[in-house]
């Protein structure tokens, strides 16, 4: 039974407000905090120490009105609404609903929103601990969703004292397959595990996590290292919201490309999808009116356009390039 | 220090193969388990006493040949691809990389597979410790990623003798505020506590957690209740694939619609992207080639097509309707 963990709820803490000393309140709690420990604290009463609280009105249609100008404020991008849902990027790159901004545990004339910078959160309150004698990990944590799984977890917005991220590329299993895509995300497991001696409504603002190695001396390089990059996001957008930016791009403009040669592949499945009746050209595809009078050429043009949509679809983009005896869909380079 | 948790490793349970009883090899592995305990296990080694086992080449292109069959096999939907990354929904309705199809801890010749049904997995195994004289819950495990951030954390396939969510709707925090929207994964974050002692090449396939209260007395609702279905589920698509989604429907043919009015601020917004010259009129909008000539008309049906992309991106369906004067766009009912 050696080598386990042990998860300790801190008691007591009580009303934080703006300027507290979180160290000092927490020592107070928990008199018992030793060397090495990790301190799960709840991003809110980070929050209320640094005075990141907003005065809104207690109720009626104004406080909504407040509530939305407060979202628009800590939105960097909205990636995904529904009724009166709204998922946004906040302008740490955090995907959240509502931005974190919590009206709960506050009374109802303020909203509390996230810390502006919760990595330096922890540090700074690693640093008080570190000036009473304690050398202890700070996590900032907070509550999320997720895409794709119903509930809430707690996961790291900050982290000082310890590395956000376990590496195992490199390792190998004993039967010699390397690990080779295994980086564990473990401040927002610790975090997950505070939670459960947490509660909602306990007034538990902060767990201790004691008995996990921290592998790191210094603060670490932050909880900022769990946020993706856009570049290396599959689910940047929600799915309405990006399937609207596939039809927008189908309803703009042609614009003109450079020349291309898109897999020829690619291009048979566009235009069988269309059913047009094309010809292949040298530096694209030619449509031409199905029969005379002025309804065949409308009709050519509407089928150029679908067959332009089609080919996108297929990451090859084209210029639409009208005359009087049709349309030419000339080959673009791929954004 | 009271009502903390321990999260405990069990160490030396060893290779698992098909037909092992997994209650004996636990017990016999950690003595110490006691009524109450919440074990969570590895799903890698549920599936191998369940002999859920692929055999595969152990190289070469006809492994990867091989690895693709059997993806294909444990896949229900493609949600997203880039490069070698295949996120999929399986048959359970996870949303997961490679399907959580697994060839690390394995040796080269043999994949493992989810289980079949974690849930019942997961029940089978905790009447297996009662018929022991053992009442503790079962909640089976799977490392996966996640959307927006970076690292993988555990969460729960499969639970028993534990609820899956802790409601906190109904309860209200100490300022009287009611605590609409929270409900805890607490499998998930059960998982993850765990997997902070597990490591991945240490052996360590199972973690008790004690000092949890599990709030059930039967087997409760399983994990399954943490999938979330499709019609809630804003993140159904990738990115690149809702986007693709969208472009196809930009263009598909024309499909009847029944009358409808659509908001006109939403028409007024996609007349105003598409920047055509439109009529409004009694069942929809209205376009007129520009000028006279060939080219005039093959424009006019590449603007009509395009307008009704940018209509579609509001969520307003249109019917095209071509004549020799025009196009007329009519309206339908949103899907």
């Amino acid at each position: 039974m050696s080598d386990g963990l042990e998860i300790l709820p801190v008691r007591g803490i009580g009303d934080v407000t703006a300027g507290d000393d979180l160290a000092e309140l927490i020592t107070g709690a928990a008199p018992w905090l030793a060397d090495g420990d990790v301190l799960v604290v709840t991003s809110k009463i980070v929050s209320k120490a640094e005075g990141r609280l907003v005065e809104v009105p207690a109720d009626g249609p104004e406080r909504e009105e407040a509530r939305q100008r407060v979202l628009a404020g800590e939105t960097a991008r909205v990636v995904a609404r529904r009724g009166n849902t709204t998922i946004v990027e906040t302008h740490h790159g955090f995907v959240m609903a509502a931005a974190g901004i919590d009206a709960s545990n506050v009374d109802k004339t303020h909203l509390v929103l996230l810390p502006r910078d919760p990595d330096a959160s922890a540090r700074r309150l690693r640093a008080d601990f570190l000036a009473r004698g304690l050398d202890v990990a700070i996590v900032v944590s907070d509550t999320m969703g997720r895409a794709w799984r119903n509930g809430l977890t707690d996961v790291a917005l900050g982290a000082a004292g310890i590395e956000a991220l376990r590496d195992h590329r490199g390792e190998f299993d004993p039967y010699g397959n390397e690990l080779s895509l295994t980086q564990m995300a473990v401040v927002d497991e610790l975090s997950a595990a505070a939670e459960l001696v947490k509660g909602k409504c306990d007034q538990v603002p902060v767990a201790v996590v004691r008995g996990y190695p921290r592998h790191t001396t210094g603060d670490g390089a932050g909880a900022s290292v769990l946020v993706r990059d856009s570049a290396g996001d599959m689910f940047r957008w929600g799915t309405a919201e990006a399937r609207a930016l596939g039809l927008r791009e189908a309803a703009s403009g042609s614009v003109p490309t450079t020349g291309a040669t898109p897999d020829p592949e690619a291009v048979r499945r566009a235009v069988a999808l269309v059913a047009a009746d094309v010809e292949q050209v040298a530096a694209g595809i030619r449509l031409r009116p199905a029969g005379t009078g002025p309804a065949a050429l409308i009709r050519v043009g509407a089928d150029a356009q679908r067959l332009r949509a089609a080919l996108l679809a297929e990451d090859v983009p084209t210029d639409l390039v009208i005359d009087d005896d049709g349309v030419t869909l000339t080959f673009g380079v791929p954004a």
